[in-house]
């Protein structure tokens, strides 16, 4: 009977699981499809050429080749993909070299430049073309992916000699549809140029018409590098496999975990030494078994670490946004905030950048409560429910900040969240997970930019009530005047003016102080402070 | 410069993808997690059991073994794994038998079952315990996985003889937490018992309480069957896929769509070589090429098909729903809707089933605006926000059905997705992608079901105006009858008699008609049912 069952069995690819299942890649519906198209593409892009020291140059072009059917290239100038490598990265899931680092970039898994190349097969039958230059050849594919053993097909059409550098992806994609919504490939790149000011984008559009989204900053954000993990961010299982890995390299468990791990000092070992004395840190990493392995990882706990590098982060920056903002929105008030470098699951660092623009030009676009997500410098189109920014921004008392109706108000927030790790609910990469020291250091950050914002209404708000009191007030002075004259035989004209000068006096105050709320707002940054790791100096 | 780059390349397997990503599976939260395994679990002990036609028998249990650390034992009496699947089955991701198979089951990818051998293996460092009784011998084995290659390791301990069916899985894991809960495993198997009421589930705690959920229906329900996919359910490149996979078996491309594909009969044929006149029928399936494909798929869309095998589909039940209800909540008013079945993606056969209960019980319980998702009779607990199901219950105008404040109103809504592939949103199986077709069907279904409530509450609300208005009335009767009597000279005990009788005849009136709202609801449907493909009697 069982073996009647089992007859079906059968072991499956990576690649065929996804295009059985490309909504978890986020390639369902015919707009959002072609605009993660150009998303993955993009993201690879700019890594690659920040990666290289490049500053980013790159150009995409959607061409309408008939009914629901497009072609889509990106060109950029980044460093280009050496032959031996070009099949795997752009055929083949789950190969590339940005899985398993601890370094803050845009892509993390190695799916989604394979996943456009599938997606172009499925679609159409056609294979995608690469061309690649580096190293002073010009070299053009035709890649494909064989779906039942997600392996690459590639064909080399061409060969010549460059002096240029870059990765150009052409692609041919079916029952797709272009829009000019706020879910298109044109919004998409906007934002993208919004959070990366340092790149020249160009977009042409299937009508012909051509964007160019010039570069404001002259030179690449400084680079993020890789770190080393933490040992509050890692688990048993992490330390064995870093020892299994790694361990043949040294001799000792201690002069491993100094080297392979972040923050572990002779000092530290001598620590961990006394909360698991049990342990031989003399031993060689590779005999770690299990019991040890945990042992270790427990007394990591039990002793103070100073947080892990935070330069490591790279965020848009408070000037950057600002110019941004101003540009696209010219908004009547704006105000940035930056928190300082936090961590989450116990050393994974993160930081949020927030934006808020409000009124003036927000106002005449007729946007209303509109949130902007990005994960590292990414713009994140699509999932926004269940992601911890939109669910934590919505979360906001925002009658707190005079902005009841958020819904309504001519609001825009941005949240940038960057990290060396950024833990994506699904494949597709459209949503953050909510982990609570996210959600709190995003509320705390919307909640900073809220109030300078509140403070602006206030401030508005009073302005205009003076002002209306004076008038009141005002309309009095002549009839006042003339009585008081007619009372004390004085000149009409001079009671009038001091009346006037009085007013004036009354309703120049400065605004009352809002320390009140001040002080709440630290309470809150404190509490969230105590979260973090305790610092300590070594 | 490129090379330096690529130094770190590398491939990755799908196991190592989910470790890292294991919030892609659900495996996120100490709380979550847990239900999660058992989720996983149960799910594969249901299906195994139905596909043997063995009523199910499941005994669950968490037992604590340290400080948030837990052993996991699911046992069913379904058929046993053999020994040459018993690896792959719990040690290997992306096998199975599940995928690609238009049938309708509660696992669909081949993944939850070594996803949690992988947990096991990550927290803890344990290989899982898996007993199997088939075929008159129980075998016990350790299975682990190797993560880097994504192969099981099998340790077989022991075999003997022995008369029982069935497997057992036992798995440690760590990190976690036990709590009773909305999201607790508890709360999963309740749910598991209310929409599976053939399956006896027993549920034995940490505290050592043993809960019973015993067998409410003692027999199966319908077995569904594996249907031949549907002409219009398909792409081109699925349609390749099929002339390779099994066009060697056909000697003509017309032979093998009418055995490969359901609805396609020779008449069909006929019509199909009338709109693609240039395709040759005759010629062998194995050398259709792209674009012959993509021509037959688009005649496919030209011409007219009677709907994909519907009956493959087995909803909960209207009974059962009811009974399941009544049992758990003993609400006030209770109402269940079935539609009929309908295709998404243009040939993928689902159907949904709607239960709202209101007032009595579940307002007795403190539960307002509940949400009650299933997917194949599988309860979704997580990541609510995101799913077709929440998101359109919410979007419901519940202000003309009486709710207004849905979210404070004592009720409960239970939805059940029933198809033969559900679409998640991720490879964690918790929410249902939002696509057109299942948004509107659950939309009608769930407006059907509060059309039903409103009936009851407006019919509620009138019979209390009516009995205050006959109340006050009445309280005028002894006076009018006394000066009623004074001024006729008749007894004042026959006038109030007449009174009385006028009054009960004015207000025994039945309820106005409200076939305005019935229209309006028909209307709706048969906008829907325009959306289905045409029917045809041939």
């Amino acid at each position: 009977m069982a073996v009647d069952i089992f007859r079906g069995f059968k072991e499956h690819s990576v690649a065929e699981f996804f295009k059985k299942n490309r909504q978890m890649l986020g390639f369902t519906g015919k707009i959002r499809s072609l605009t993660m198209v150009i998303h993955e593409l993009v993201t690879n892009s700019l890594d690659a050429c920040e990666e290289a020291n490049i500053l980013p140059e790159i150009y995409v072009e959607v061409k309408e080749l008939g009914e629901e059917h497009y072609q889509v290239t990106v060109k950029d100038n980044g460093p280009g993909i050496p032959e031996n490598y070009i099949g795997k990265a752009l055929g083949m899931m789950l190969a590339g070299t940005k899985f398993n680092r601890y370094m803050q970039q845009r892509g993390q898994q190695g799916i989604g430049g394979s996943g456009c190349t599938m997606l172009s097969y499925i679609t159409t039958g056609q294979p995608v073309r690469a061309i690649s230059c580096n190293s002073g050849l010009r070299k053009e594919y035709e890649i494909s992916i064989d779906l039942k053993k997600n392996k690459p097909i590639v064909n080399k059409l061409l060969e010549e000699q460059t002096e240029e550098h870059g990765l150009t992806f052409i692609g041919q994609y079916k029952d797709m549809k272009y829009e000019k919504s706020n879910k298109s490939p044109f919004e998409y790149i906007r934002r993208t140029a919004l959070a990366n000011p340092h790149a020249a984008l160009t977009f042409k559009e299937p009508t012909g018409e051509v964007v160019v989204f010039p570069r404001s900053v002259e030179a690449n954000p400084p680079k993020p590098y890789e770190i080393k993990p933490h040992p509050l961010g890692i688990t048993t299982h992490d330390l064995l496999e870093f020892a299994q890995h790694y361990g043949g390299e040294y001799r000792k468990t201690s002069t491993f975990l100094q080297e392979v791990f972040s923050r572990i000092t002779p000092n530290k070992i001598a620590e961990l030494k006394e909360v698991a004395p049990d342990i031989d840190f003399e031993k060689p990493p590779t005999e770690l078994i299990w019991e040890d392995a945990e042992k270790i990882t427990k007394a990591f706990q039990k002793i103070k670490w100073i947080a892990p590098p935070m330069d490591s982060l790279v965020p848009i920056g408070k000037n950057q946004i600002e110019a941004s903002f101003k540009n696209i929105f010219n908004p009547e008030i704006l105000v940035v905030t930056e928190r300082s470098p936090k961590v989450y699951r116990g050393g994974i660092p993160f930081m949020v950048e927030v934006g808020i623009a409000y009124g003036g030009g927000v106002k005449d676009a007729g946007k209303t409560g509109e949130i902007m997500r990005f994960a590292n410098k990414v713009p994140l189109l699509f999932d926004s429910s269940g992601c911890a920014i939109t669910e934590t921004v919505k979360s906001i008392e925002w009658g707190r900040y005079n902005l009841k109706n958020f819904e309504e108000e001519p609001i825009v927030v941005l949240v940038n969240f960057v990290s060396v790790y950024v833990p994506y609910t699904s494949a597709g990469k459209l949503a953050i997970s909510m982990e609570d020291d996210i959600e709190d250091e995003i509320r705390y950050a919307v909640m900073e930019a809220a109030r300078g914002i509140q403070k602006y209404i206030s401030g508005k708000r009073r302005a205009t009530e003076i002002a209306t009191k004076k008038k009141v007030i005002s309309r009095y002075v002549p009839q006042l005047a003339n009585d008081l004259s007619v009372l004390t035989k004085k000149p009409k004209e001079e009671i009038e003016k001091k009346l006037i000068e009085i007013i004036e006096k009354k309703y120049s105050g400065a605004n009352e102080s809002e320390e009140e709320e001040d002080e709440l707002l630290q309470l809150e940054d404190n509490k969230n402070n105590e979260r973090e790791i305790e610092g300590e100096n070594e």
